[in-house]
C-alpha cells in the first residue's frame, strides 16, 4: 500500500522538476489555468498564502505600514516615465487595448509593478515632511508575460504584496529597504523555516529603476536559488519621473526618497522545494494549513470516532488546526495521503490507544512514533509542533551550509555551480564581467556577501571589488 | 471654527452626490486613479474592506467555503459558453490583445465575474457525487468598463469576494444562494448597521445567466436603493456550458447544479450613504477602522499627554482600535477632523479630567457628552460603543421603514418615488410591461416583497403575480 501510493510522485533524487510538479498538483496546492502560463491556486495552497498575509500584516502594522489598494491599470505614458523601469518590464507586459466596446485613446498596461501609478498619486498626496514617511503597502495581483511558466516559481500572473514608501533622506530610504529585509528574512524564519543568504544584488542585477537592490535567496534542494524577496532603495529616480516634491524642514522644495519592497506566490514554490522530501510536502507547523491529523484505527470499534471526535475538539480549541479524517479510506492510505500533503504530526488513535489513554503520535520530519497522554494532550501537541518546527529550519540550514562552497578559480566555479553548489566568489563589479559569465554559463550572481578589494576577480583576473554567490536560479 | 470645517463638506440636505464625493474624498477614503473610471482605495477607506473580509471569511469559515485563486484572464471563447451571460457582460468587459510583445491568437477577457472559469476548473476537479458540494471563493479584482463611474459604487475595476459552489441537487443550489443571502444580511446588520431589503430579482432583472438572483437593497439617505450584495442560483446553466458531470448515488451521470454570490466595495459606498450626515462619515464601531479617538485638552500642561498615552494603552490592549491624536492641530480642529472622519467615540482628556479621574466622552451618534471613569474606562468605553452601533443600527432603520410607502396607483409610484421614496406595489410579472416601466422613467424593480395573485398591475392593469419594491438605484 505504502509503495503503491508514494509511487505516485516522481523520485526526488531522479527528476526534481517532475518531482516539484508531481508533489503541486497531488497535494491540491495548485493547478494550470486556462490561459497558458496562469495557476489556479487551490486552497491547501492558498491557506499557505492566508498564513503569509496574517504574518505579514501583524509585522506592517507594528511597522506603521498601512494597507490600500491602487488600479491595475496603469496609462502607457506613466509607464515609460522611468526610462531604465520602462526597459526592464516592457517585454513582458500585457496591454489593454479596448474597454467598454471601444478601442482606447491610451493603451494601457497591467501592472507588472506599481512603482509608477502608487508615485504618481504620492505626488498628489504629499505636500511637506509632516506627510512623510509614507507607507503604502498593497496586496494584489501582477502580470509578467512567461514564455517558461512554472506555478508558483514563475506564471504569467501572480500575488504579491508590494510596499511603496517615501522618506525625507536617501538614508532613510536605504534603511527603510534594509529594515524590510529584515523583516522578510524573521518572515522566512520563523513562518516558512527557510533560511537565506540576504545580501545586496550587483548592479547588473539590481531592479529596473532602483539605486540598490537587496535580494532574500534560498536555496532548493537541488542547489538552485530561489529570490524569495527584494526591498529597493529607489532614490530620487521615481520621485524625479513622478515629480514627487517636499517642503522640507528648511523651507525647501526637494524629491523625496523612494523605496519598496515585495514577496509573492513564490515563497509557496520555496516552501516546497526546500523541505519535500521522498513522500511529497514537508511544511513547518507555523503555516501548515493542516498542523495534527487524526486518524481513528479500527474505527468500527465502539468509542473510536467519538474519542477521536471529542480529542479533535480539545485541539482545535486551542487554537491548533487540526483535521479529523473519518472517511472511508484506509489507515494505511491516509497516512500516505498526509505525508505527502506535510502535515506535520500525525494522531493514531485506536481502541488499544483509548485503553491506556494515549494517542500515538508520528512526526513527518522524523517518522519517529511516540505516545502522548490524552490527558495533556494540547501541551503534548504544542511541544512537539515547537519541535518539528525547530527540526525543520534545522534541516533547512544544514542543506544550505552543504550547497555553499567558496571557489577561487572560474573553472572551479563552474564546477560546483554545474554540480548543484552555490559558489562563493571573488569578482571586479565590472558589468561586462559578469555579462560574459552568464553568457558563457548561464550562471548569475545571486547577492554581494562582502566587500573586499585584496583579492582578484575569478573571470577576469582584474582587482576583486567584492565576494559574490553564484548559481543557477529559478 | 467648527463653521469653517464643516462648510468644506456640500450640504447633505442640498447636494446629495457633491456631499458623497467630498466626505469619501476629505476623510481619505478613496482618490480618483489616473485611468478614467478607476479608484485608489486609500487606507482610512481599505481598512474598512479588511474588516469585512475579516469578518466574511470567519463566517465563511463555519459554513465549509475555502478561499481560492483563480486567473483573472479569460479566453473569449470560455465567456462566450454561457449565451445570456456574454449577452449580459460584453460591453462592459476590457481586452487584452497584446502580451509579452506579441499579439496574442485567443483575446483575453478581464473577468468581470468568474462564473466561466470557475466553472471550467470545477468541471476537471468534479467527478462524483463524494466530491460535491464544492464550495470555494475568491477576494479579488473585477473589472466592468464604466461610463459614468463613481467611486465605491460604480468603477471600472473594484474589489469583491466572489463564492462559487456546485451542488448535487437543484434543491441544494437553490438553499446554498439563500444561506448565502442570509448570511450577508447578518453581515450587513452586524458590523455595518445596515438595515436592507431582501428577496428574489424579477426576470428582467436577474444575473445574466441565473435561474434566480437573490439581492439586499439598501436604501440610501437619499432615498435610491443600492444593491449591497446578490446570490444567485445558476441551475444547471454554467454545469452545461463547462460540461460539469458526476456520478450521482444511482451511478448515474449528471449535471451538477451551481451557486455564486459575492459582495464588493459597493459596500463602502453604502456605509457612507445609510449613515452620514452634515459633519460627515458615521461609522459603526463594529467597521470603523478607528473605534475611539483620543484627544488631549491644554496638552502643554504637566501630566496631560503621560495619562493620554496610559489611557489609549489600556484601550488598546483590550483590543479596541484607539488613536490618540497628540499632532499640534487645535482641539476644536481635532474634533471636527474625527466628527468628518465618523470616529464612533471621542474621549478628551485634560487636567480637570485627570484630577477627577474621568474622561469627557462625546458620542459622534447623539453628540450626547458624558464623564466616564479612567480607572473603568475599557468597560465604559465599551458600553458605549456598544451602544453607539445598536443606535446607528436604529437609526437606519427608522429611515429605511420611513422611505417605503405602499402605493397602488402607476402615476402614484412613480411620483414617490421621484419624492425619494421606495414604492411597494403590484406587478403582473411581463417582462415587456416592466420595461416600458423602466423607458418611460428609468424606475426598476429592486426586489420582489411577496407573491400575490389577488391584485392588479398598476401598470397594465392586468393581474397581479407579485407586490414587488420600484426605486431608484445607484
Amino acid at each position: 500500500m505504502d509503495k503503491e501510493f508514494v509511487s505516485e510522485i516522481a523520485d526526488i533524487n531522479l527528476d526534481f522538476p517532475q518531482w516539484y510538479t508531481d508533489v503541486i498538483i497531488k497535494t491540491g496546492m495548485v493547478d494550470y489555468g486556462p490561459v497558458k502560463g496562469t495557476m489556479v491556486i487551490k486552497p491547501y495552497g492558498y491557506a499557505i498564502w492566508e498564513n503569509i498575509q496574517e504574518y505579514l500584516n501583524k509585522k506592517f502594522k507594528k511597522l506603521g505600514v498601512q494597507n490600500a489598494y491602487f488600479p491595475m491599470f496603469i496609462p502607457e505614458s506613466f509607464f515609460k516615465k522611468e526610462a531604465e523601469h520602462v526597459k526592464g518590464f516592457a517585454p513582458e507586459v500585457a496591454v489593454v487595448t479596448h474597454a467598454g466596446g471601444e478601442e482606447l485613446n491610451e493603451k494601457l498596461i497591467i501592472r507588472p509593478t506599481s512603482e509608477t501609478i502608487i508615485c504618481d498619486m504620492f505626488s498628489k498626496w504629499i505636500k511637506s515632511y509632516r506627510d512623510l514617511p509614507m507607507v503604502v503597502n498593497q496586496w494584489c495581483n501582477v502580470v509578467r508575460w512567461e514564455k517558461t511558466p512554472r506555478p508558483f516559481l514563475r506564471t504569467s500572473e501572480f500575488l504579491w504584496q508590494e510596499g511603496h514608501t517615501v522618506q525625507v533622506s536617501a538614508d532613510d530610504a536605504e534603511k527603510n529597504a534594509l529594515v524590510m529585509l529584515d523583516t522578510y528574512e524573521q518572515m522566512l524564519k520563523e513562518l516558512l523555516a527557510i533560511p537565506v543568504l540576504t545580501g545586496k544584488k550587483t548592479e547588473k542585477e539590481k531592479f529596473a529603476g532602483a539605486v540598490s537592490t537587496y535580494t532574500l535567496e534560498a536555496i532548493m534542494k537541488d542547489g538552485k536559488c530561489l529570490q524569495s524577496g527584494t526591498t529597493h532603495n529607489l532614490g530620487q529616480n521615481f520621485a524625479k519621473a513622478s515629480n514627487i516634491k517636499f517642503l522640507n524642514k528648511d523651507g525647501e522644495l526637494e524629491y523625496g526618497y523612494s523605496s519598496s519592497w515585495g514577496v509573492s506566490t513564490r515563497l509557496i514554490g520555496a516552501l516546497v522545494m526546500t523541505h519535500g522530501d521522498e513522500r511529497g510536502l514537508k511544511l513547518p507547523p507555523s503555516v501548515a494549513p493542516i498542523q495534527v491529523v487524526i486518524v481513528p484505527i479500527a474505527s468500527k470499534k465502539a468509542g473510536v470516532v467519538e474519542k477521536c471526535e471529542e480529542v479533535m475538539q480539545t485541539i482545535e480549541n486551542a487554537d491548533i488546526r487540526v483535521k479529523l479524517d473519518n472517511s472511508n479510506n484506509t489507515p494505511g492510505w491516509k497516512f500516505n495521503e498526509y505525508e505527502m500533503k506535510g502535515v506535520p504530526l500525525r494522531l493514531e488513535i485506536g481502541p488499544r490507544d483509548i485503553e491506556n489513554g494515549v494517542a500515538t503520535a508520528v512526526r513527518r520530519d522524523t517518522h519517529e512514533k511516540l505516545q502522548i497522554k490524552l490527558d495533556n494532550i494540547v501541551n503534548e501537541v504544542n511541544k512537539l509542533l515547537t519541535d518539528i518546527q525547530d527540526n525543520i529550519y534545522a534541516q533547512a540550514l544544514d542543506n544550505i551550509k552543504n550547497a555553499i562552497v567558496v571557489t577561487n578559480d572560474y573553472k572551479e566555479m563552474v564546477d560546483e555551480v554545474n554540480n548543484k553548489k552555490v559558489a562563493l566568489s571573488y569578482h571586479c563589479g565590472d558589468l561586462t564581467c559578469e555579462e560574459n559569465i552568464k553568457k558563457e554559463t548561464t550562471i548569475k550572481t545571486r547577492c554581494i556577501e562582502s566587500y573586499d578589494t585584496e583579492h582578484k576577480c575569478i573571470y577576469c583576473g582584474k582587482k576583486s571589488k567584492y565576494r559574490v554567490y553564484f548559481g543557477k536560479q529559478y
